[in-house]
């Protein structure tokens, strides 16, 4: 096989690279949970949107009721809609940017309706795609909306809630500081380094293929419990999965339901979501809250629509707009700018949103590999992406995707 | 805990026994795929309705398309219908039978129309449960269907149209044969010896936890060329899964797609199921074709309402009308009666159905545990039960279950 330098969203297509075809697979086209090739380019192109079929699932049920029908109102302008990749780099249409950033799926929304959706590699309109850490916003969001009711107190310490996270380092975190991502905690978010806090944390819930003999922690509760603190919290924002972990299990220990039937009940059956959803569960049968959300993209749409028109979604309030005010009003910026993002200028983590707090009021979910929901208010625009680029890293997806973005916006405004 | 013969019904519910309850459940509430423990009574009673989240799956779409709506005429005359259990047993009535069947969830349609319809323990309307061996006689209509259709030849020996199974077994066995189970085959189905072939293959699918250093096959295509052949072809029933699992892989390479994509274009989406499926798979991604099915009770009795219509469901012809006359013909019972079901005399064996042969003509689908699929044409009646009954053979569960089907027949009959 070519090195992954050489391959591109073309010759890494996994329809072109025939992962899994015929009865049986030829060996080499085989891939295998236990190789981790769902975590490894091009591999993971395919196991992007077959990820049920590696890894044990829950169901997130959209119920019985009719589906939120999208209008459609198609438009042929929006592919040659042009913008300069950040960092001085390439001129390049939206169309170009596709291939750049390795898109699985994509839709726009304009006021409403879709204007736009492509389809390539092997997912389709019905095929269930991970989010990764788009997931957290809608962990964030159900955080929100229990908050709202007062069911949680976004001032409590994480031990009064959790006990067993007393000899934590989350031990003295409150759950705001929590949502937003401002805990002082030892633990590392490097995907590529297997001895990581996401890499351990990984290895715990299951995620990821453990070695021979491992005695580490099998659940997520188990796992949790040992993350130790370094330096204060409340003082700056730091991107750490771990956090989000402990928001599912607060959701899931307050509504004494699993996440993923909150989930269900709060968003996905009120909305009229299409299809049902899948979630990775670790041993314990805990939804990973962090990043193992598998929606169709029409549905991830959908949530990004709702949350643009203050909550509301499939003609009923489904989220609160005080949640959704919540969310859009952003944390600090100057605790975002002490974390590691100089390409995201001005920003901030909210609720575990991302705010640019740019004049239009975007406001974004991002997961590794380039997933996203985009949601600009100025321009009724939002934008669902699924996409399987080589790099974990969203800031090497960022440069050819946030202006892309941006230029839509300013487009569709223009053209109305 | 209590040893297994001290729990009925009741003390067995996997509600009442609280299994992977609480966040986290406790370590003795806790059940593992690794353990084996969705295969060994009482703990099985909790993952018939979860299996998804203990193993790989795949998903047997419904599609967009309106639910086939059934029409609901409750009656409350059922319960009591009593009936005599085989072999000289008790007197009991229809509800008792549930209870001693340890049944999950059953319905009952009369002349198109619920007229029945329980939930027991964890399973709900919207829960999928392993039907087990139900799945066959869904592989086998599709197998019918294909022949009917002339893209398969019934006639045709096995290694003409797969030859990787030249060498097996199965390599001169008919199409048909192989559909009726009248193969020759070095194959026992002793799913209480891990040594049987039905245990080889559950390995080789990854179905159970395999022994350390494991070996042999590692998908369902590794495995079927490596049993031998044992007697002649074409002279006796005699019941083993791995004649289905050949059926298919003739499915998926004749069609040129998955099993679970052909079982969703031809049977999921026309019936208007309105739930998807979930569908075990091995390593490779190949379905478990004889017995990896996991549907909502509904849709199990809408199959089941469709093969007593002959093959007309949600307003449409789906099923040809010769595939099911040609299944319910049955096969030749002088054949079934060389096989070890004493208990079923006269029946059939035809195309992964069992046709009783009885003067209403009824014929079933059966799977370990007390899964099931009842058609009686004649009473107009069409009975889909799960259950988890601690003993997989059907002998065991057939003795108040057989009578009472028979029974509540003779009772829509009288009553109309």
């Amino acid at each position: 096989m070519a090195e992954r330098e050489e391959l591109d969203a073309f010759t890494s297509d996994p329809a072109v690279l025939g992962w899994m075809q015929g009865f049986p697979a030829a060996a080499d086209k085989r891939l295998a949970w236990a190789r981790a090739d769902h975590m490894r380019f091009p591999m993971h192109r395919y196991a992007f949107s077959r990820m049920r079929e590696f890894v044990p699932t829950a169901r997130v049920g959209r119920g019985q009721g009719p589906v939120w029908e999208l209008p459609e109102a198609w438009r042929d302008d929006l592919d040659a809609v042009s913008f300069t990749a950040m960092g001085g780099g390439a001129e390049m249409s939206w169309k170009d940017a596709l291939a750049a950033n390795f898109t699985d799926a994509v839709c726009v929304l304009h006021k409403g309706a879709l204007v736009y959706e492509r389809y390539l590699g092997l997912t389709r309109r019905d095929t269930p795609h991970i989010a990764w850490s788009v997931t957290k916003s809608f962990v964030g969001t159900l955080m929100e909306m229990l908050i709202h009711e007062g069911r949680i107190d976004p001032k409590a310490p994480v031990a009064a809630l959790i006990p067993e996270m007393a000899a934590s380092g989350f031990a003295d975190a409150t759950v705001g500081q929590v949502m937003d991502m401002t805990t002082g905690l030892a633990f590392s978010e490097e995907y590529s380094d297997p001895n990581s806090g996401i890499g351990a944390m990984s290895n715990a819930l299951g995620l990821t293929p453990r070695t021979p003999g491992y005695q580490g922690p099998d659940s997520v509760f188990g796992f949790l419990p040992t993350i130790g603190k370094a330096g204060e919290h409340g003082e700056r924002f730091m991107y750490r999965t771990c956090n989000t972990e402990v928001l599912g299990w607060l959701i899931a220990r307050t509504e004494g339901k699993r996440l993923q039937e909150v989930l269900s009940e709060r968003i996905w059956q009120p909305l009229g979501m299409e299809q049902d959803a899948d979630f990775l569960i670790d041993g314990s049968g805990m939804a990973f809250a962090g990043g193992g959300l598998n929606p169709v993209l029409r549905d991830m749409a959908r949530f990004g629509e709702a949350m643009r028109c203050n909550g509301e979604g499939n003609g009923r309030q489904v989220i609160p707009a005080a949640v959704v005010e919540s969310v859009r009003r952003g944390a600090r910026p100057e605790d975002f700018a002490r974390s590691t993002y100089p390409h995201l200028p001005g920003w901030s983590y909210r609720s575990q949103w991302w705010i640019t707090h740019n004049n239009r009021g975007a406001f974004t979910a991002r997961g590794i590999h380039g997933q996203a929901i985009y949601v600009d208010p100025a321009a009724e625009m939002v934008v669902a992406r699924f996409a399987s680029h080589p790099v974990a890293a969203n800031s090497a997806i960022d440069p050819a995707s946030l202006p892309a973005y941006e230029a839509l916006a300013e487009h569709l405004i223009r053209a109305g």
